[in-house]
């Protein structure tokens, strides 16, 4: 592959911080999973601590160390820790925002406060870590480097942040905002190396969220009618590994009986 | 005109509510002015109470009675008022955002309370304006009425709210927001009589806020090559008074000469 | 209004050409009948020489004279006799496009000679039109004339215009094509003062070709639920008539119920 | 990885056909050195006879053995042709339309042939290659098969199949066409498991045909600066290879450092 020129040693390769990550069984863990087995040093960060550890606890049992620091996406300073605990480890090559949730509503049934707590989740969060990875990622990329891809940011959206939908307007107008930072952040950095991608999940997702509610949906979709964390995590990995002549600034990804 | 089907009287044509109204050469006040001239009763809001009062005496100097009251779109108690206002006047026919600036920056030199500020006036503000105007707008619509033209919501956005460009993070992401929370009220609101739009202005406005700092511009761009405000007043005046059957979601306005 | 600067004159006003006029209850002859009654000549052009006869004798009936010329707007021959014969009643100021039909199947049941006729119906007739119209449009607007809007190219799409759905892949792919086509010409022609615009027709048109096979649809739909073919024509008129500092390049039309 | 649940068997693998190869130094070469290296038996289909030899001698020097079948993608017989010589080294498991070409012109300047010809080309082979292949990559997904990917059939777009600019009429039209006849085949066939995509080329490709036209821009745009064609057929491996339950439909590429 022309997108191989990596080298071998951990400390060259850089880490990787996954920022929103839940349980074992989310897409977070996920991403965890696969850079992890691959060696890259990973920090994943979360709201919930006890949740987080959990995770943490259980990625170790099966053979993946990772750092746990918990704290809000939406504070500056948490996601200052975040990236600084990440790049202890190695050089910063990859941040990813996998933070918040979707509680729709009827629009006036919908309170101010979670409007906005969408925005804070969504696009707040995904602009306080931009701001703290990007002098990272950005030094990284300065180094006299082997690679011949970018250190990466990337962005998890949905198909919400294509379209709002009746009863979804603060996760679609959230979404709307992080898609369009993303662009942003994408034209402005991509000259200086940094591939900033947008990754458009459509359709339901077979993580713990999902299943804990609605069980009956991994057997009403029909097989891999949702879309399987690992393969997710799989596109993530594609997406940093990229030569820098050919980036892909947004995937969407949705499974192949998903009506759309 | 098969959208005309519009009664003579004022009351029961209803008011309009312009949020987002500063200098006379602007396009909220030509806004004020198209739908005033045909005896809409009006209300304008803006931040700027001397600026807001100074145009409502220029309308009034012009023909054009208009009530103004100030204060801030992203306070929900201020767009409360906001509405009561036009609401005292007429029930309430047409609601418009019009708020917000565009400050752009490179985004490393960024504070998150500019991040923020975008964000509050053009995604947050246009949230109250339709948490407070939805009532009022669906209150109307369900009386006997004689119209066959909706209430109408509409959003001002900009080329920055389908793309985000370098140094626009702020701005694209707060008019992202707003673009899809626009889409999301039209797929809730619409089936039930309020036509929700979404004015895509691509260009420079020839208006006192851009004119006043480039003067320039006006011949550099050519004839018409800035748009004219009262030519996008015409746009929303349209917009309103479309025939139910045949509503647009989103309108791009641009100047010829523009390129795209 | 800003883009009333029309003289009264129908020889200055120029003429209209549409081509794609079928029944007097479609919404080509709804855009003849928009355009005669306000004076301008009028040209109507369809494949139907006895439907299209039909039509002017309707129009004609309730005091709009028109004139038809029968052909095929997949013929460059044919067009150029369109327009030329809207050019010999006045100088040519609007061309509309509004040929072609849908004829849904299922991908590997299709032949190749429905897939071509689609493509020829929609986006070669367009081509034609446009190789024939602009050079017409251009000698207007060339001349030191006094009108503040443009000579005008409109093109009729639909939502199969902005994505390909099951089944429709003739259909989808021509008026995909048509769609970039009007984008190309816009880019390329605007600022030689030529408005080119493209109308997406999101619904059913409650005209003659949808409701004389599916009556039913006018009662379920509810009131106003099919798009009425007078409210569309007043949506080619209003583009035609915006001032050129704000013109639309695409307009999307739905019925307010309709779901998108 | 997930997506790699690959039996080692080429006949189990199955065969994939690349219709638009041209040099040895092209991106349809470079596809067919992806997948050959990794054990897929090749077609390779093209109207150059003579260079498709050539480049069918060249790939076997590298050691990879494809076969070459010259015709043209617009001629279905052809195309039929093209299936039939790649299902008979294996079950067909991947088609790639990757042909036409791009030749810019004043609007005005056009002859029909040429607004023609690009269809041809882009969209009326596509439709050719989807009529034939379908039926082989559905009947290899229909077997009780080992893969939890699908047959692909995937489809090589291009800037210009987003947005019609100014010059470019006659190929944005035709990859227009193209880009929705992939949505709908996506939405007609993905539920039966075969994986339609579209890739959008954004950028120069550091290809025989751009440098041996311009050679001046491998330098001009910089290290990377042009789309290197292993990169490129490095993505349409991944799509191929994606898990079912995470499709990608529309995959951009574009250099790190173009402007977008």
């Amino acid at each position: 592959m022309i997108s191989s020129s990596e080298p071998g040693d951990a400390a060259i390769r850089g880490s990787i911080l996954i920022a929103g990550v839940g349980s074992a069984q989310g897409l977070g863990a996920a991403i965890a999973r696969r850079f992890g087995r691959e060696g890259y040093p990973v920090v994943i960060a979360g709201r919930n601590a006890e949740k987080l550890e959990a995770t943490r606890s259980r990625l170790d049992a099966d053979g993946i160390t990772v750092r746990a620091t918990s704290g809000d996406v939406a504070n500056q300073e948490d996601v200052k820790r975040f990236v600084a605990a990440a790049a202890e480890q190695a050089p910063l090559a990859v941040a990813v925002h996998n933070a918040g949730s979707n509680r729709p509503a009827p629009f006036l049934e919908l309170l101010q406060e979670e409007f906005e707590a969408h925005w804070r989740e969504h696009a707040l969060g995904a602009y306080h870590l931009a701001r703290a990875a990007l002098p990272a990622l950005l030094a990284r990329q300065n180094r006299d480097q082997p690679f011949s891809h970018g250190p990466s940011l990337i962005f998890t959206g949905a198909s919400g942040s294509l379209r709002g939908k009746a009863n979804y307007a603060p996760f679609s107008a959230a979404k709307g905002a992080l898609r369009n930072l993303s662009q942003s952040l994408a034209r402005e950095f991509g000259p200086w190396g940094v591939h900033v991608a947008h990754v458009v999940i459509d359709g339901g997702i077979a993580g713990e969220r999902l299943l804990s509610k609605r069980p009956q949906l991994r057997d009403s979709r029909g097989p891999d009618g949702l879309l399987n964390i690992d393969a997710i995590a799989d596109a993530y990995w594609t997406l940093h590994h990229q030569h820098r002549s050919a980036w892909t600034q947004e995937l969407d990804l949705r499974p192949w009986s998903e009506s759309f």
